[in-house]
């Protein structure tokens, strides 16, 4: 079980529909449409994926994150850093 | 014809990479696997679609903005607010 | 006591060094200085920032956040949420 | 003369402003201020450096990278890379 396995199929939905979006891209420069065009819809797709990975993060604080705080020690300590680094990815991708 | 024309195949490869990340990211989510290993592959997906973003960009300054510029006047104006509107979205995506 | 306090001394340093880095963004202006060569401090200016915000998040998820874990119900949800919030605050700046 | 000359005083009105803000970010770490409402300001001051950015590229593309453009050949390939190289560092700051 993981933090977000209650919303999984939202999670799946989301990631299906982002999928169709990077086919539509393709389409897009099958097809020459204009560049600007494309870019737009890349931001586009670039939101969905940012939301879809606060949504796990938010979930990972409230579960993963929470039962090691729980348990206190260097599992906490452990857990922190790794949700940090995680936080520190996402912020520089 | 647009500026990324000549590297179709290129960028076309490229979005079927990232179509198969984003197959990846839904296996990954049906399999319960980790959040945070969830969160890294999403980042890695995030910043090849921002490759992409900023091939397009350079491309598309070099052939449509230049080509506005090179006309000069009213085009000219046109074509590099909507390159620095594009440039902003890119930026807060 | 907050959870940066034991740090303070360090990231007020941060601080004053980023608040340098701006007044000379100012001289460089003043001095009619290559877009460029602006734009590329700006850009060390504010990944100097985000740093400071990744340092903060992290004692604050290690402090704030754990004894609102620890204290449990409602504490800890609107806890984990307020962090959630600031998390995306970050990655949408 | 550079493309942002003419708006020099503008632009150093809001590096003064960034500048009070980074000092109030020091002022609210002195007085151990609650972490979630420091990293709101520090999400505002990088805003407000990213806003700098954007208009100092939009000056640049608009003078420096259109008048290598309308002198063509190498000058203004050279001129169109550094522009998408500075791009590049404002996606990824």
């Amino acid at each position: 079980m993981r933090g977000y396995t209650e919303d999984k199929d939202a999670y799946l939905k989301r990631l299906r529909r982002i999928e169709g979006q990077i086919r539509g891209l393709q389409r897009m420069v099958e097809n020459d449409e204009y560049c600007i065009d494309v870019l737009t819809q890349i931001a586009a797709a670039t939101k969905a994926l940012q939301a879809v990975s606060l949504g796990l993060m938010d979930e990972h604080l409230r579960h993963c994150v929470a039962e090691a705080i729980a348990e206190g020690g260097e599992t906490a300590d452990a857990k922190v850093k790794e949700a940090s680094d995680a936080i520190a990815r996402l912020v520089r991708s």
